[in-house]
């Protein structure tokens, strides 16, 4: 059958030649970006048990989760989580199928706990932290969408992806920063906590970016200590943000503080969630890892839902490699816009409509470039289940 | 001080002219909405309350919580809810306050109690529901913005809001065939439950509207009784969409029904939540009600947040307010979006940036739009505070 | 077969003769007996749905639950309660059964909020009261029994009960004070409230009675109104009391309040679980309604636990019946103590022993009232399935 | 003041010469003792912090909580926890005193995962356990009790403490059984859970021991091991009991077991708290170790209950100590029974009454005997705080 591709050209300004522009990434240890993780982690360890256990992939839905802030009292040089932090884990999983037993509770707290372990390696996973779950069984319905397809996985919903490439330098910026950070200067800092969010606005062709850092007590003595790293942040994510662009880049670092009080953002364990922001998956990043208000978003968690048959983890993913594949490949493509529109019950290669909107370069014309991204789409969409053993995989990120 | 205003010229397809468009809206009775609804109806008390007893509204954000699916036994003429729904409410409220003491967890269950109530009117409060408060107090430096200021309150957050305008058509479609829905058919079929997702696409002149509706089963005798209201849905949203386009408009109800098996989409309380589906607040509609991927969106969750300082509330609704405004009151307006970035700790009325990017229609300029533009942004911010009167007032929806 | 039944002497100083006396009620609103009393109410919801549903009562043990006890701000004329009671429902039950679904979870919580109602009448079921429930599936081997038992039920654990009778001089006053102020005096007097501690210690000839009660602040004015009623309750039940004793008689009404300071025992409910106490099922009265140390008791818990095979509760109300029921009907015995032993697995008619030991009244021999004593356990025995069906019927208390 | 003491003599067949006697003990991973293990804990974990924090121990009451069983799929060779263990924690703790802050909750949590950890050895502490506090804070009177005592704390309550001594010969063995079991035989053959329940009968000279032992499945090959195993701990016990009497002396191990159907009592965690079986602080054995329904017991939990001025643990241990103290110390008593009644707000070393009930032996008079007894009693009462002393410094066992 067909597909439904739709490939338009799009008039519009280029985001680079747009004024202002805004985009923003939530880090591993944001709470939000941490419920992600954790929803994600158990999806990944339930495909494995069922896998092992069934030779499939069973169905469930991870992508629910609450973490519920505890409270502390950081202090230089090392203070005490005060009530601990609180993680609901909710959604859906098969338990039992054909006469086995999968123990999807455990190994949904397991997998969360060993997440949460590795993004706040200083959290003491005994006394700092309750993993509780309130894990369902999926509806029969959906379940049957498994026993009954042999080939290709029917949509379990009616829902949509989104996805654009190429990067602007601003998203490249962030990305960027939120790498170095990662890579580079936390290892060699452990002062500088997970929970970083980076918000970064281009006016023009200044950029500024704002970064909320929160710091690790332990490993900051003092009041100075914590002024002089903030400096050396400021300093050398300017200098890297700085590769990526001609424009002028200005970093400020936690700008809330409030020095005379001492009201600063340090914290026990390297995240707010240990003193007061809730977090919730699907709220932070989308999975090309930033949110863009300037470019089309879905608003589905891709984080936890299964990546068998569930459109809102699937078409997000795929809309994402599709439009980074055809940038890759098919020249005079100045951006692009992918949008994949599912139909509940349906094999999840032959979508509702898939979409793509591309601006191309100047003296490239529509008819040049289209019948490759259509290709390209038609390509991915046949070989879909690539999506899936790539996220089995885990070489997928999902925000 | 002057306001750092930005209105720039938008090169642009306008949506109406882009080959495919996507428009979503989950109703109120879908447990994503449902916990938006909780979340805002909790803010909403809590306000009161404060205002109330301490003159002011004092420090919370209850943008959180989480809906965790219960279990039922549908039946023609009348089923049971076997495992009750479970809300968790989260968040955070000030709890006292210059020894005042405000009973925030009894005042957030009572309002989330009876906003349940409303929305599900089959649901047996007592027997079928549980709801939780682990609301926690809001840190200090936070509470402290609302102590130490006397006239505009600042920012909590580094954080942004969106909003567009004019509604295309296919958006005018969807919400109006949500609001004859909720206004005219449930009214008289009370068979109609609350939880009706919409999705609309758009592909060139053809608009596709998917229903998914749960149907009451205590109002539905039997199949024959559900197939003949699907098809009286069918016929009358057609007819009313009808009237908001002249493009051709076929409608679809409950496409993964399996009529052969009896798999319906047939609930207990009109709602999916009883049965498998968690909801949680932020990821349903924006604050316009509607899920738009072709339009830039904010990921912030709008309900819930505090009115006074929580930007992503507060530059959510603006920024929707601005941009209904200024195509109101300016002619030559296409299309348009306004983007307000916040900085932590710094006035609301002053943004890091207002942008607004405006699509002029054929023979207007932008310097004819321009001015009038920034006028009403700069007045609107000006009476910043008017957004948080109206949201006490209940006079804003935020899903 | 011969039931094991042991009657032997018992050479003691009667109960009246000891010179120190303990006994002690928990009325309906405190917070052990208000986790019995929903435990029980539990049971007695499941054992008649299981009955409609299934023509038998299956498997439960609803003897768990724990209720965590809320904070509330009490005022003359009514105050608030600020953080509601949290109630857990645990213990296990049937859910499925022969292809049928009993609502378990739903039918618990029900209960337990249908018997607060009565029992805390000012309490806003709504929200002042969060029930929730974790109720889990019972082990099969235990389940089994149920089903491969056509007659006499198996003892579901190695286990036991005790009873005694008759009531001593100080019990009985305990039970009449009871009575008196749950059926007389709070019907005229709501602002006495349904948590009262009834303490009674009889020393030689002078018994003193402690009250602690709660008393309900929408019905108490003012400190005097108070006081008042502490000085009426006092003689009220003065006067009652000594109906039942020729001994000397003082009664103490709230002897912790300190008046200088208006610390006092006022509840916005009635019961003390509103702010501070918890309670949890079995650690209140026992079957008989009172605490006696002075007497053998068991530890066992009778309320919430099934009345088909669950020895912990049968053989703690069969063991009273027959204390009850022999000296009744034989002469010549003083005091009189019953012991019941079952072995798990084994018909519940044939107990391990059936153990009594009698103090005979001066002049009657243990050869007089052996072989009646025997007859009546035996004939017990032989009925012991009448205990389950008065227990369905709510014919007898269990605390 | 001079204290209201009052010694008495007891006519009483001795405990020796009653036909039926019953004993029973819960040990250490039972579920209900596990509760009580847990609770106790966390009463010395607090005690410990608030000394160091404060200098004294602060209130607090954890002589609540409850654990709601998991679910389990025990296998020869070791199977898996499907649905983890949820452990209660509530009571109420002081969480701020005098500027400092306590940090109770997180306190409370890790010292109910190391105690868990210590009992059940082969529990997956991350995976198979969720443990959630839900601790208050206690009421304002209750902690100014501590504020305003500078010598001898007063009573919580008014409530009362029971004990006796000697042990009888039953209780005796089942001591010397529980002691055997856990320190000879279970470092030998792990394979022998925790969580065992002996249930001692004495029928004349005839004594039954019922044993119930959770066998752990990783330790246990198959069903031979199983019944080999059974068989070596009915032989080993027998012996070892036989050690303690001269009377005759049965053991049963697991009778109901099925083996035909390989029902047997196999778990994967030593408890069957794992799967099924709940248990509640208070609810097993009185602080002497044992449940005994031939003697005086209380009701009162006392584990958990802070050691300052909670009566119902501290009249407990100290009633028990003082009889074995008399016993020892004092000629001529045969048996002998201690209660200690409280007055809310008076001084602990002023009790209500402190009664002691003395069946002394053939030849010895009560007024040989009844001088000392005060005396010793007396002595206790004016030393109370050693009571408290012993506790904290983990001396006095209270189950």
């Amino acid at each position: 059958m067909k597909r439904n591709i739709s490939v338009e050209g799009l008039e519009q300004t280029p985001i680079e030649q747009q004024r202002i522009e805004l985009v923003e990434r939530k880090c591993l240890g944001h709470p939000d970006s941490l419920a992600d993780g954790i929803a994600e982690s158990i999806s990944r360890a339930l495909s494995a048990a069922y896998f092992e256990e069934c030779g499939t992939v069973l169905h469930h839905n991870t992508d629910q989760g609450e973490i519920v802030a505890g409270e502390s009292l950081p202090r230089f040089g090392g203070g005490v989580i005060t009530k601990p932090i609180y993680v609901l884990l909710n959604g859906r999983a098969t338990k039992t199928f054909d006469g086995a037993n999968i123990p999807a509770d455990t190994i949904a707290i397991n997998a969360a706990r060993n997440y949460i372990r590795t993004i706040l390696p200083t959290l003491d996973m005994e006394r700092d932290i309750t993993v509780d779950s309130r894990m369902g069984m999926g509806s029969t319905d959906l379940r049957d969408v498994f026993r009954t397809c042999v080939t290709i996985p029917r949509a379990n919903d009616t829902s949509f992806g989104v996805g654009h490439a190429p990067f602007s330098e601003a998203e490249s910026v962030v990305r960027g920063v939120a790498a170095f950070i990662d890579e580079q200067l936390r290892p060699r800092y452990p002062v500088i906590g997970q929970d970083c969010k980076i918000m970064c606005l281009r006016d023009g062709d200044a950029i500024t970016i704002t970064l909320a850092i929160a710091f690790v007590d332990r490993y900051c003595a003092s009041l100075n200590d914590y002024l002089d790293m903030k400096q050396l942040i400021k300093e050398q994510v300017e200098s890297v943000a700085q590769g990526f662009t001609k424009r002028t880049v200005r970093v400020d670092v936690n700008t809330a503080d409030d020095i005379a009080n001492e009201s600063i953002f340090l914290t026990v364990s390297g995240s707010s969630a240990e003193m007061g922001d809730d977090g919730s998956v699907g709220r932070g990043n989308r999975c090309n890892g930033l949110i863009t208000p300037n470019r089309p978003m879905s608003m589905e968690a891709t984080s936890g839902k299964n990546p068998i048959n569930h459109i809102g983890k699937i078409y997000n993913l795929l809309a994402t490699q599709i439009a980074q594949d055809c940038v890759t490949k098919v020249d005079g493509i100045e951006e692009m816009y992918v949008r994949l529109l599912s139909q509940i019950g349906h094999p999840i290669d032959q979508p509702h409509v898939a979409s793509a909107q591309v601006i191309t370069k100047p003296g490239t014309s529509m008819q040049a470039v289209a019948p490759e991204v259509e290709a390209i789409i038609d390509g991915w969409l046949a070989n879909v289940t690539t999506i899936t053993e790539k996220v089995i995989r885990g070489e997928l990120k999902t925000f």
